[in-house]
């Protein structure tokens, strides 16, 4: 004892920095631990799900399966035949959500795609009949479907199929039309509908064509390439559509198709570095799909936003949406654009960052960090806080600048309440008027009450402790 | 003085670690200083030419010309047609070397492309014709050419035609072949010689179509696209071939060829992530020939290697090669080869080391450390490393890892010479024996010999010092 106390003192503080600062000030030597307490609103539930004797081996099982899933893009087909989707019948991304409460973006894109399908005469009149109730919404996640931004599918559309050749599961994702004034960000103008218009009726077809010459794509394949150039395939997708298109273009050219409309397609895609996301989002779906309805697994199988709500699905709780009031993206605006014009957060694409991808891979993409404002020292420490949160280190998607360990993968409520932090999303940002398109791409997280929230969905299933 | 004796010393080691070791042996506090001698048979010679008023001017100017350059890919043509190569001339890559001087891979690709011309009916009949002196050989550089490996260029191969539109300059290289058995590592049998046919009948004139069509493409611009998606644009160029692909494809598939050769085409790219190499090193050759030939410049403007020889050639000393035996590369060795199989170090493709790619921007591409036995910390290191013979920063090529540092460019001879660092270049390993082909991919350094023998060049010319 009397020897400690001839030592210089080591202090190591934990949670609150004011004893570590005031140490500090006298000189003393202080190792700050990162440490805060459970979040709020979780401190009856919490302690009862770490008690879960079923909690390691089901978020085990989780992690095995959402692992295992290889997806394969295996044919393009419209929503009508895909999924039965009828007309009057509208896919949306995030959770449920109704036309009186739905945002700008999402109105805009409705609007548009009823106009597309030829129910409205107006974007106007389509506004009208959604007004009236004459339009079935229902979130693109409860048709094992992914959609970007506001998501909206329609029956004319054509859509990616993606499968896992072991189990024959499926999931699905609309062709992505670009950037800047498209549907997906609420834009409905007659040149949006335009091109709309083309992809249904000659790339969807084009592509459905040369998939099937093709055969399967190995969609999880690419993106493992990604994640060593530079894409973490939710704001950054370019390596990932150079190789569809090189896999798919010799197919197309063989075709048969009229050359114009093969070189169109070809500079469609090869001008839009964001077409891959279409794929990369149902190949997340696909994996985190065979993790869902394991008892007792607290690992989050969802994340998805309909720009008034985020909402969580975990695999414990089934199909049940544990929702709060989407946050804004902070980041960089387009043009003449700022923080005014920015909607709340929209979208499936968190389902990247749900699989160990999009801000969860930031430190595969540096080049994100500056599009949405930081460096690249933000993009590791972003990928590195996000260890704290998962279950898992996915051992296909591999951080070259992290000596190739694999991106943290499988997020856990638990872990989320313990440590108080947050899911990083990277995301494009809508117009909040309706019409408007793009506006930006930033930065944002769940709000943080949906993790308590299924917290509290979760713990009463715990079983009795033995007797 | 009696305050500094009251304080911890702090050593300062330069040089040879005995001291240092010494003293921190003695628990001292110690700071080694990475210091070497300059290198020898550099004592003499360093002095003056580090004494030349015109150096920090002509080098000066050797960067902006350097830097100022884009290379535009404009044609595509025959090398009878570019360079007036008539029939028995050949190209080959690095220094001037006579057959009988002549390495393993090299005498292989002049055999095969002897019998590609028809100048022979066997492989050994060529032989025999080279061995009488029947065949003209010079270096692709002394025609503003560059080859990989052996670099072989006869008349009726197909070459990248690059050009800087502002001065008009051209650099030319041939079309890439894929890897494994190929003329370029010295291969030669019937598969390697039906190859180039096609890629003359066929792939040729569908590039050069597609590239009339198209316009030029921005070699420049892809250049420094790859730089952020993992390429280092010597042993890595998967992304570049991409891009490459992207941006004819349509071109191509406009053309109204036939669409089973477009598809072969487009395949045969698509599957050859090296085929960008060869717009690669004609890029970096144009930037650098826009260096050469400025009175008092020690920048190095061609490191060049043959399989006997490795040379440089430096902006203040014309045409002269400066050449030693070339090393041979330690790395990696596909299936059942090894050490014992490899060639010295061939090939021009270090122009890209020499213009800040390749081994220099390693730290963008960690993939490579891994191909050729390293880690993601030892492309850094590399990189680093770099800085200390470079005279700029690339202002275009940009590090993601390295907070988007340009990478090291411009080699300066007194830099390695009073620094005892030697270029780091990646590079593929052909077999010794003729006929073999790839080998396996490594690390390599010029012979440390060059550098001294450029200053011993250079000396001379250093004008007196005035009166």
């Amino acid at each position: 004892m009397s020897e400690l106390l001839r030592r210089e003192p080591h202090i190591i503080s934990a949670g609150l920095s004011l004893l570590a600062e005031a140490a500090h000030e006298q000189a003393a030597r202080v190792t700050r631990v990162d440490w805060a307490p459970p979040m709020a609103g979780t401190e009856d539930v919490l302690v009862p799900v770490l008690n879960d004797p079923r909690r390691t081996a089901a978020n085990a099982l989780a992690v095995e399966r959402m692992l295992a899933v290889r997806a394969h893009l295996v044919d393009v087909m419209p929503a009508s035949v895909a999924l039965d989707l009828q007309p009057g019948e509208f896919l949306h991304a995030g959770p449920p959500v109704s036309w009186d409460r739905a945002a700008g973006p999402l109105r805009g894109a409705l609007m548009g795609a009823a106009v597309f399908e030829g129910l409205a005469g107006s974007p106007e009149a389509a506004a009208d009949l959604a007004g009236r109730g004459e339009f079935a919404l229902a979130p693109c996640h409860s048709r094992r479907a992914v959609g970007p931004m506001a998501g909206v599918i329609s029956p004319s559309m054509w859509l990616f199929v993606l499968e896992d050749p072991a189990t024959g599961q499926r999931s699905y994702c609309s062709l992505n039309e670009g950037l800047g004034k498209v549907l997906r960000y609420g834009a409905f103008s007659p040149d949006v509908l335009e091109r709309l218009g083309w992809m249904s009726s000659v790339l969807g077809p084009l592509l459905a064509e040369a998939v099937r010459r093709h055969g399967p794509v190995d969609v999880t394949a690419i993106l493992v390439q990604m994640v060593q150039m530079g894409d973490e395939a939710h704001n950054r997708n370019r390596t990932g559509t150079l190789m569809l298109l090189r896999d798919l273009l010799p197919s197309m050219v063989e075709s048969g198709s009229a050359a114009g409309d093969i070189a169109r397609a070809a500079a469609f895609i090869g001008c839009n570095d964001h077409f891959f996301l279409n794929l990369s989002m149902p190949a997340c779906k696909l994996a985190l799909d065979a993790a869902r309805d394991i008892p007792g697994a607290t690992m989050v199988v969802a994340m998805a936003r309909n720009g008034t709500d985020f909402g969580i699905q975990v695999s414990g709780t089934g199909d049940e949406w544990f929702t709060a009031p989407a946050l804004t993206p902070q980041g960089l605006f387009l043009g003449g654009y700022g923080p005014g014009d920015a909607s709340p957060d929209i979208g499936d694409s968190a389902i990247t960052e749900t699989a160990g991808l999009g801000g969860f891979a930031m430190a595969a993409a540096p080049a994100i960090a500056a599009l949405v404002g930081g460096t690249a020292a933000d993009a590791l420490a972003t990928t590195r806080r996000m260890y704290e949160i998962t279950l898992a280190e996915h051992p296909a998607f591999r951080v070259p600048a992290l000596e190739f360990r694999g991106t943290p993968a499988g997020i856990d409520v638990t872990l989320v309440a313990r440590t108080g932090i947050l899911p990083q999303i990277n995301t494009g940002m809508a117009g909040k008027m309706p019409g408007t398109g793009q506006v930006g791409a930033g930065l944002v997280t769940p709000p943080a009450e949906v993790f308590p929230a299924a917290l509290r969905s979760l713990a009463p299933s715990v079983p009795p402790p033995p007797r």
